[in-house]
């Protein structure tokens, strides 16, 4: 089939793009308001960009407290979500308003970052800490923007101890989570290996 | 462990980014040349950003065939790799010239694109068409940018329809893989499901 992404006239109960473009890794991420409380919450629009220098972006729908305390402080951690998390990481999905503190509402232990002032999940085996670089508006067709793209440069980097192997990183045995559409998830416990030609 | 990214001072063989922001999806993406020439190749700084209006963004590095046909034609087609395509993919990604068509290069068959007029790979379950909304600097630390992030504009959307079942794709159904570090990938082979709360 092919369909007019513009109309979206797809003609299925539920929009199938999320369903196309997977898997998708997760950012879990976490923010200081400009009060303190902090906030944490999973975005599956989210990958790196580059790696010389560490660049990630995430995107993010209509105002959320994760975009209004980025813009006051300037600073996130991407905290890596894991088989062994997915409920607590489920429940940091809860729209609950900005007074909340998501790791609380998880039962999520916080562990403090190095290098700016969020705190990151404390059982998660990766984090990476991140200063806002810039926020890019999407627009529709009469040029207004509900949706946009945080990209981050990365700062610091955690990565927990019992995941690397003679200098490598096992990221199959952090059974990290992906997601597909709908309800969908999967999760990575096995790896194979391709050569890049030439 | 915990190391400053700026300084990337991990102190290992192979930089581990790639290993802890994963799993990634690949966009296998599709060009022509001003002079009408091919180009395909994949990409794992890739993802979907927004769904109202659609729109993906992916990374690429040092001047690349695919970056100088978007800025010439302002499209591309973002194919899905998949494990039954795998062998392909990999042949894609071999340095070679502007003047090689790297779907004759791996053996696939051009289809074409409804909307826009780079060919997508037939064989290939999901296309999405896209036109170029803008082009990213991604700067090191001197203010240089050899990295960008190229965003475009979802218009129309191919999906196979032997993974459309009862209204909803079937996304693991389709086997597609992912990139995690080093020369690893993974597939998706199994989907679980979990509500989001309230």
């Amino acid at each position: 089939m092919f369909y007019d992404a513009v109309k979206n006239d797809h003609g299925f109960p539920n929009d199938p793009f999320k369903a196309i473009v997977a898997p998708r890794p997760v950012g879990w991420i976490s923010t200081l308001s400009r009060d303190g409380i902090a906030n944490l919450a999973p975005f599956s629009y989210f990958n790196a960009f580059s790696q010389a220098p560490h660049y990630v972006a995430f995107g993010i729908g209509p105002p959320k407290d994760t975009l209004h305390n980025i813009e006051a402080t300037r600073e996130f951690a991407v905290n890596m979500a894991t088989w062994d998390l997915r409920e607590q990481m489920n429940a940091t999905s809860a729209h609950v308003g900005p007074e909340v503190d998501e790791f609380e509402l998880a039962g999520l232990e916080k562990a403090p970052c190095r290098l700016i002032a969020p705190p990151r999940v404390a059982a998660s085996p990766v984090c990476l800490e991140c200063r806002l670089h810039q926020v890019i508006p999407l627009p529709d067709d009469r040029g207004q923007a509900e949706d946009h793209m945080v990209i981050g440069r990365v700062i610091g980097i955690y990565i927990d101890d019992r995941f690397i192997k003679e200098g490598r990183v096992d990221t199959a045995g952090m059974k990290p989570i992906a997601r597909l559409g709908y309800s969908e998830y999967a999760t990575v416990t096995d790896a194979w290996r391709m050569r890049r030609p030439g």
